[in-house]
Protein backbone atom coordinates (compact mmCIF):
# COMPACT_ATOMS: atom_id res chain seq x y z
CA UNK A 1 0.00 0.00 0.00
CA UNK A 2 1.08 3.27 -0.66
CA UNK A 3 0.88 7.01 0.14
CA UNK A 4 1.06 10.21 -1.28
CA UNK A 5 2.28 13.87 0.31
CA UNK A 6 1.29 16.98 -0.98
CA UNK A 7 4.07 19.14 -0.17
CA UNK A 8 3.73 22.82 -0.45
CA UNK A 9 5.20 25.83 1.33
CA UNK A 10 3.36 27.76 3.97
CA UNK A 11 1.89 30.84 5.62
CA UNK A 12 1.57 32.56 8.52
CA UNK A 13 -2.05 33.23 6.80
CA UNK A 14 -3.54 29.81 7.78
CA UNK A 15 -6.20 30.39 5.01
CA UNK A 16 -3.05 30.53 2.62
CA UNK A 17 -3.96 26.40 3.00
CA UNK A 18 -7.11 25.91 1.91
CA UNK A 19 -6.26 25.12 -1.54
CA UNK A 20 -3.97 22.73 -0.69
CA UNK A 21 -7.22 21.44 1.76
CA UNK A 22 -9.32 20.93 -1.54
CA UNK A 23 -6.21 19.31 -3.13
CA UNK A 24 -5.92 16.36 -0.42
CA UNK A 25 -9.65 16.33 -0.08
CA UNK A 26 -9.79 15.66 -4.12
CA UNK A 27 -7.10 13.07 -4.39
CA UNK A 28 -8.73 11.45 -1.56
CA UNK A 29 -12.59 10.84 -3.22
CA UNK A 30 -10.85 9.79 -6.32
CA UNK A 31 -8.39 7.26 -5.02
CA UNK A 32 -9.82 6.39 -1.74
CA UNK A 33 -7.45 3.22 -1.85
CA UNK A 34 -4.05 5.89 -1.58
CA UNK A 35 -3.76 7.94 2.25
CA UNK A 36 -2.94 11.61 1.49
CA UNK A 37 -1.18 13.66 3.93
CA UNK A 38 -0.41 17.28 3.57
CA UNK A 39 3.69 18.48 4.24
CA UNK A 40 4.83 22.11 4.24
CA UNK A 41 8.17 23.60 3.90
CA UNK A 42 7.53 26.31 6.42
CA UNK A 43 5.03 28.70 8.79
CA UNK A 44 3.00 25.32 8.88
CA UNK A 45 2.60 22.17 10.03
CA UNK A 46 3.08 19.43 9.58
CA UNK A 47 6.77 19.10 7.95
CA UNK A 48 7.28 16.13 6.09
CA UNK A 49 8.16 14.45 8.80
CA UNK A 50 5.88 14.68 10.76
CA UNK A 51 3.20 13.71 7.76
CA UNK A 52 5.72 10.35 7.00
CA UNK A 53 5.43 9.83 10.81
CA UNK A 54 1.09 9.78 10.68
CA UNK A 55 2.01 7.75 7.68
CA UNK A 56 4.47 5.30 8.96
CA UNK A 57 1.78 4.90 12.02
CA UNK A 58 -0.64 3.12 9.57
CA UNK A 59 2.02 0.85 8.39
CA UNK A 60 2.17 1.81 4.77
CA UNK A 61 5.90 1.76 3.84
CA UNK A 62 6.00 3.19 0.31
CA UNK A 63 5.57 7.46 -0.34
CA UNK A 64 5.30 9.76 -2.64
CA UNK A 65 6.10 13.13 -2.57
CA UNK A 66 4.40 15.75 -4.96
CA UNK A 67 5.92 19.44 -4.44
CA UNK A 68 2.79 21.51 -5.00
CA UNK A 69 5.40 24.58 -6.22
CA UNK A 70 5.48 26.36 -9.88
CA UNK A 71 8.62 27.44 -10.19
CA UNK A 72 11.92 25.42 -8.69
CA UNK A 73 14.35 27.48 -7.13
CA UNK A 74 16.35 27.17 -3.96
CA UNK A 75 13.62 25.44 -2.09
CA UNK A 76 13.41 23.17 -4.25
CA UNK A 77 16.67 22.61 -5.62
CA UNK A 78 18.23 23.02 -1.81
CA UNK A 79 16.15 22.96 0.93
CA UNK A 80 14.15 20.26 -0.37
CA UNK A 81 16.24 17.46 -1.21
CA UNK A 82 18.23 18.36 2.00
CA UNK A 83 14.70 17.63 4.01
CA UNK A 84 13.73 14.13 1.90
CA UNK A 85 17.45 12.80 2.75
CA UNK A 86 16.52 13.50 7.07
CA UNK A 87 12.98 11.83 6.25
CA UNK A 88 15.09 8.80 4.40
CA UNK A 89 17.52 9.00 6.97
CA UNK A 90 15.12 9.30 10.06
CA UNK A 91 12.78 6.46 8.42
CA UNK A 92 14.97 4.31 7.33
CA UNK A 93 12.43 1.56 6.66
CA UNK A 94 10.58 3.40 4.14
CA UNK A 95 10.58 4.19 0.42
CA UNK A 96 9.86 7.76 0.15
CA UNK A 97 9.86 8.73 -4.02
CA UNK A 98 9.63 12.44 -5.15
CA UNK A 99 7.75 13.61 -8.73
CA UNK A 100 9.35 17.32 -9.93
CA UNK A 101 7.09 20.55 -8.62
CA UNK A 102 3.74 20.32 -10.08
CA UNK A 103 4.62 23.73 -12.03
CA UNK A 104 6.98 20.91 -14.74
CA UNK A 105 3.94 19.79 -15.46
CA UNK A 106 2.56 21.04 -19.34
CA UNK A 107 -1.32 19.91 -18.17
CA UNK A 108 -1.15 22.27 -14.54
CA UNK A 109 0.80 25.26 -16.72
CA UNK A 110 -2.29 24.26 -19.96
CA UNK A 111 -4.93 24.49 -16.94
CA UNK A 112 -3.87 27.64 -15.84
CA UNK A 113 -4.02 28.87 -19.15
CA UNK A 114 -7.12 27.64 -19.53
CA UNK A 115 -8.40 29.61 -16.18
CA UNK A 116 -6.91 32.95 -17.43
CA UNK A 117 -8.85 32.46 -20.78
CA UNK A 118 -12.30 31.80 -18.94
CA UNK A 119 -11.61 34.44 -16.68
CA UNK A 120 -11.07 36.98 -19.70
CA UNK A 121 -13.86 35.94 -21.59
CA UNK B 1 -7.45 45.05 -27.41
CA UNK B 2 -6.70 43.67 -24.19
CA UNK B 3 -3.40 42.17 -22.87
CA UNK B 4 -3.13 39.82 -19.61
CA UNK B 5 -0.40 39.74 -16.98
CA UNK B 6 0.18 36.62 -14.84
CA UNK B 7 1.48 37.66 -11.39
CA UNK B 8 3.91 35.35 -9.82
CA UNK B 9 5.52 35.61 -6.32
CA UNK B 10 9.50 35.64 -7.73
CA UNK B 11 12.52 34.05 -6.42
CA UNK B 12 15.85 34.94 -5.94
CA UNK B 13 16.92 31.79 -8.28
CA UNK B 14 16.39 32.62 -12.00
CA UNK B 15 15.42 29.50 -12.96
CA UNK B 16 12.30 29.34 -10.80
CA UNK B 17 11.14 31.63 -13.42
CA UNK B 18 11.17 28.63 -16.18
CA UNK B 19 7.28 27.51 -16.00
CA UNK B 20 6.15 31.48 -15.60
CA UNK B 21 7.93 32.16 -19.45
CA UNK B 22 6.39 28.39 -20.36
CA UNK B 23 3.10 29.62 -19.17
CA UNK B 24 3.15 32.83 -20.96
CA UNK B 25 4.81 31.17 -24.11
CA UNK B 26 1.71 29.02 -24.32
CA UNK B 27 -1.00 31.93 -23.59
CA UNK B 28 0.92 33.72 -26.41
CA UNK B 29 0.84 31.13 -28.86
CA UNK B 30 -3.13 30.07 -27.97
CA UNK B 31 -3.88 33.85 -28.00
CA UNK B 32 -1.95 35.57 -30.56
CA UNK B 33 -4.28 38.86 -30.26
CA UNK B 34 -4.17 39.07 -26.80
CA UNK B 35 -0.42 40.44 -25.27
CA UNK B 36 1.06 38.50 -22.07
CA UNK B 37 3.71 39.82 -20.06
CA UNK B 38 5.16 38.21 -16.42
CA UNK B 39 5.43 40.53 -13.40
CA UNK B 40 6.51 39.47 -10.19
CA UNK B 41 5.38 40.68 -6.19
CA UNK B 42 9.12 40.69 -5.18
CA UNK B 43 12.95 38.98 -5.82
CA UNK B 44 12.39 39.28 -9.67
CA UNK B 45 11.48 41.80 -12.59
CA UNK B 46 9.47 43.02 -13.61
CA UNK B 47 7.16 44.58 -11.20
CA UNK B 48 3.67 44.86 -11.83
CA UNK B 49 3.79 48.56 -12.49
CA UNK B 50 6.35 47.20 -14.61
CA UNK B 51 5.25 44.95 -16.93
CA UNK B 52 1.49 47.46 -17.10
CA UNK B 53 3.72 50.13 -18.18
CA UNK B 54 5.39 48.03 -21.34
CA UNK B 55 2.29 47.23 -22.14
CA UNK B 56 0.38 50.55 -22.06
CA UNK B 57 3.41 51.33 -24.39
CA UNK B 58 1.10 49.22 -26.95
CA UNK B 59 -1.52 51.61 -26.42
CA UNK B 60 -3.50 48.92 -24.47
CA UNK B 61 -6.30 49.94 -22.24
CA UNK B 62 -7.39 46.89 -20.81
CA UNK B 63 -5.16 44.53 -18.87
CA UNK B 64 -6.17 41.42 -17.00
CA UNK B 65 -4.08 40.36 -14.16
CA UNK B 66 -3.97 36.22 -12.75
CA UNK B 67 -2.15 35.81 -9.40
CA UNK B 68 -0.15 32.08 -9.95
CA UNK B 69 -0.22 31.29 -6.26
CA UNK B 70 -1.89 28.56 -4.95
CA UNK B 71 -3.04 30.01 -1.78
CA UNK B 72 -4.67 33.46 -0.98
CA UNK B 73 -2.38 34.18 1.97
CA UNK B 74 -1.15 37.53 3.34
CA UNK B 75 0.73 38.18 -0.36
CA UNK B 76 -2.28 38.17 -1.92
CA UNK B 77 -4.62 39.01 0.56
CA UNK B 78 -2.87 42.11 1.70
CA UNK B 79 0.36 43.62 -0.61
CA UNK B 80 -1.24 42.55 -3.88
CA UNK B 81 -4.55 44.61 -3.91
CA UNK B 82 -2.18 47.75 -2.53
CA UNK B 83 0.27 46.98 -5.42
CA UNK B 84 -3.19 47.07 -7.87
CA UNK B 85 -4.22 50.12 -6.30
CA UNK B 86 -0.83 51.63 -6.34
CA UNK B 87 -0.71 50.92 -10.44
CA UNK B 88 -4.33 52.15 -10.82
CA UNK B 89 -3.53 55.59 -9.76
CA UNK B 90 -0.19 55.48 -11.61
CA UNK B 91 -1.62 54.71 -15.08
CA UNK B 92 -5.24 55.63 -14.21
CA UNK B 93 -6.79 55.55 -18.01
CA UNK B 94 -6.07 52.25 -17.85
CA UNK B 95 -8.60 49.44 -16.95
CA UNK B 96 -6.69 46.80 -14.29
CA UNK B 97 -8.84 43.87 -13.39
CA UNK B 98 -7.76 40.38 -11.52
CA UNK B 99 -8.88 37.02 -10.67
CA UNK B 100 -8.66 35.23 -7.90
CA UNK B 101 -5.49 33.14 -7.43
CA UNK B 102 -5.06 29.91 -10.17
CA UNK B 103 -5.14 27.79 -6.90
CA UNK B 104 -8.66 28.47 -6.16
CA UNK B 105 -9.60 27.16 -9.50
CA UNK B 106 -11.11 23.37 -9.36
CA UNK B 107 -9.65 22.28 -12.73
CA UNK B 108 -5.84 23.86 -12.34
CA UNK B 109 -6.18 21.24 -8.78
CA UNK B 110 -7.46 18.49 -10.80
CA UNK B 111 -4.88 18.64 -13.05
CA UNK B 112 -2.46 18.80 -9.79
CA UNK B 113 -4.53 15.51 -8.86
CA UNK B 114 -3.78 13.90 -12.74
CA UNK B 115 -0.20 14.71 -12.47
CA UNK B 116 -0.15 13.25 -9.11
CA UNK B 117 -2.19 10.24 -10.55
CA UNK B 118 -0.18 10.04 -13.63
CA UNK B 119 3.10 10.12 -11.35
CA UNK B 120 2.40 7.46 -8.65
CA UNK B 121 1.09 4.53 -11.88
Amino acid sequence: MRAIIFFGHGARDERWREPFDRLAALWQAQNPDTPVELAFLELMQPSLSGAVQKIVTQGIKDIFVVPVFFGQGSHLRNDFPKILEECRSEFSEISLSATPAVGENLLVLQAIIDYADHSLN
